[in-house]
């Protein structure tokens, strides 16, 4: 793909298009928006634009699409699949300004929030309405909400409330013209041709960007109990997880996490955790709803169904603090696990009761080709995330023979009737994959669909596919 | 659009394509496919064609893409907007005879289904395994489950359980090309580009034929509470369905029925009902779950606020015979309003709290074109089915002035964050309604999707827009 470089006469009007106190060009500006959380990968914008408005954004593309000029939208910043990197320069399009929770219709059990809203904001927003947004992924504190709708994010609690995909009624988009649409409607139904808010969900910032967002909301549960189970192996934890659900039960999370992900959270961070020496991997249970007597009986039957799998220990949590201590385990894991090692995460997802197989196949590839492995995740939807760890691995190994070994994961993955990437998207850093899994027709359906949306292919060149 | 007629060479292709004894061009055939339940439209194929498997399709499809033949997908027949009807004529093809249930995973609460299985025989063989598919339009004793998937169908339960779009994860569909993909994993997450299963949901066979589809199951509820509540005024059953949610409570269903529908069920069908001259419209609310007590909590709480919306009267109906008996009245309304008087359908859905406002509109819209309307529907989506009845009015003015009165029915849902339909879908009669709510760039998108799929337009033409 040959693209414009951006000129000082683009530059002006780029500063006319959307404000000159919304354009960097600084050096600092231009590093800091060169990286997301994607292990250590770096591209530089040309330029990084923040605009403020759906009007700002629409000027910006127009001028955009009609210079060929790359634009990379960009949420909090905290994606894994480096869909946030410029990889061909142009304009870094930062969606931080659009911070407005626009309004939370308690009549109706719905908001309208701009991109830029990080999540937990949101979150804690609507629960003073006493109301649930439940699409927590572990970056909540600092992530956006649009980037969770570029990415279909999910987080702990897709298991009993669906992903983000469930919450999304209709979407803002400005396209690459700087035309600007509603996608879809206010409304729990839809049957009014193709679902445009649908195909925008996980599409990467590669089809439009979405300037406002109007979301489902649910009551929220008043009450939740969280049992933490451990097991002496991996393959009876997984084994669990889908019997739990077979026995009636549906949890409100249910992670599971190896042991050596708890060791390194506890040399991470100041977490006091009674790390038994014959348990080798955990299950965390949570039960949520409004009557407690209720979520007693659901934790009285998970916990028959765990002592089935030879489940060692229960732990249970049910005052605020005890189940912020067990949560912090879970969610400071990713930062523990980058800390300790060169690492690189995939994020597999299967049918449920395939875990066991895809975690002991896992291991085998990792055997085979001198990689550990700290495997932790969502494993309630069958997501699991693969931490590959380079130790004892040569550098050269690591660098040319590792890929070898990954593509035999995502053959597992898909051979199990699963896919590459079950919330963190394909981005950058999965594309090279995608053949495994979809074929040729497939993806040219994919690539013809961009094509209709973005004929100049300027919007974030270079992701999917 | 210029089509290719069929000849006696082609229909001889046809016959070795799919083999000779599903091929139909008798006229009783012809006659009986020729309508769906659609108001009293007929469109005579020129061919039915019933094939057997995937192959079959497939080289069907190769074969009329090749020869700008249309190819009309039929499910079950039952459809309310003429999805299924071949306006153009050419092959006709139904899915009846894909009618396998292929597999019931107990472990991973998942299965996979040939299109042409009616949605109740799914409903019971999964039940026979304690497992519920919640998505039960009212055909759901006649309507096939491939044609719930084409119209992202809904029903009564989405309102705790979603519609036909979260059990969806995967499907087989066949391209008019003739080439086969399977459009996701069978996963309960999916972030791997474009999701092509969500862009199929509600697509009304204009971008492939679905041959097998792998749905989500969950453990079924063994115990459900039914209220059917009374109110004296319209505005208050409608007010009280916004409160309900509001104050916490989820029921399985919320259905809400004007009197004359009541009215019209007793003298249609042999239902014994004591219908009290002050009432003037219902709620029928369910609450499912395990425990008994707890649902009872919830049918306590419902109870306190529809007392606040002046409700004169609460039926509890615990028995099956009981719940069978008053859910009879509502399935049965659509043949009783069919059965009384001329009529026409239209599938309002609106963001929940503004019912009382569509509902007085319809009233008010009615009353200045000479109408009269019968409302009933899932009012815990905001889904209103709106029955227009001719009752006095002329036929010049049926014919000539009455579709005025309907694009002023659908600015008014439009107006409320609402759309033109929420689960009958666009099909032939509401397409002409499409640009009340898209803007021609919206419409222009969807135009180029279906070319992408479809570029010699075979695929169901003359649907949608």
């Amino acid at each position: 793909m040959q693209y414009t470089k951006i000129t000082s006469t683009f530059l002006d009007q780029i500063k006319e298009a959307v404000g000159a106190a919304n354009v960097f060009t600084d050096e600092e500006s231009l590093a800091n928006y060169a990286h997301d959380e994607t292990e250590d990968l770096k591209y530089f914008p040309e330029v990084v634009v923040k605009p403020v408005d759906t009007v700002s954004v629409s000027a910006l593309l127009k001028l955009c699409n009609e210079n060929h000029v790359p634009v990379t939208p960009r949420g909090g910043g905290t994606g894994l699949s480096g869909a946030a990197l410029p990889v061909f320069g142009g304009v870094l399009l930062s969606m931080e300004k659009f911070k407005k929770i626009i309004n939370i219709d308690t009549q109706n059990l719905q908001a309208t929030v701009e991109p830029g809203v990080i999540t937990e904001e949101f979150m804690d927003a609507v629960a003073e309405q006493g109301l649930l947004y439940p699409v927590d992924p572990s970056s909540k504190g600092s992530c956006f909400i649009g980037g969770n709708v570029a990415h279909g994010s999910g987080g702990p609690r897709v298991v009993k409330y669906g992903t983000i995909r469930e919450y999304i009624l209709n979407l803002e988009v400005v396209l690459p013209t700087g035309e600007v649409i509603w996608t879809g409607a206010n409304t729990l139904k839809y049957a009014s041709g193709y679902n445009l808010t649908q195909l925008m969900i996980g599409s990467e910032g590669t089809l439009g960007v979405v300037t406002k967002i109007v979301t489902k909301l649910i009551p929220k549960p008043t009450q939740s109990v969280l049992m933490m189970a451990s097991f002496a192996e991996n393959e009876e934890a997984c084994g669990a997880v889908s019997a739990i659900f077979r026995a009636g039960i549906i949890p409100s999370a249910l992670e599971f996490m190896e042991r050596k992900g708890v060791e390194w959270v506890i040399k991470y961070d100041d977490i006091k955790f009674d790390l038994k020496d014959n348990v080798n991997a955990f299950l965390m249970l949570e039960f949520d709803g409004d009557d407690l007597d209720h979520i007693f009986k659901d934790c009285e039957k998970a916990n028959q169904v765990l002592e089935q799998f030879n489940c060692t220990d229960v732990l249970f949590a049910d005052t605020a603090q005890q189940k912020e201590e067990i949560w912090r385990i879970r969610r400071t894991m990713p930062e523990s696990v980058k800390s300790n090692s060169i690492y690189k995460e995939e994020d597999t997802v299967v049918p449920r009761a395939t875990l066991p197989q895809l975690i002991k196949g896992i291991k085998e590839i990792g055997a085979r080709y001198g990689f550990e492995s700290v495997c932790y995740g969502h494993a309630g939807d069958g997501n699991l995330h693969v931490n590959i760890i380079k130790a004892g691995m040569s550098d050269e190994d690591w660098k040319n023979k590792l890929k070898d070994g990954i593509v035999e994961i995502f053959e597992l993955t898909s051979q199990l009737g699963g896919t590459i990437s079950g919330e963190h998207g394909i981005g950058l850093v999965q594309r090279e994959f995608m053949s495994i899994k979809y074929s040729e027709v497939h993806l040219n359906l994919m690539r013809s669909i961009k094509k209709v949306f973005d004929p100049n292919s300027i919007l974030n060149p270079g992701k999917i596919f």
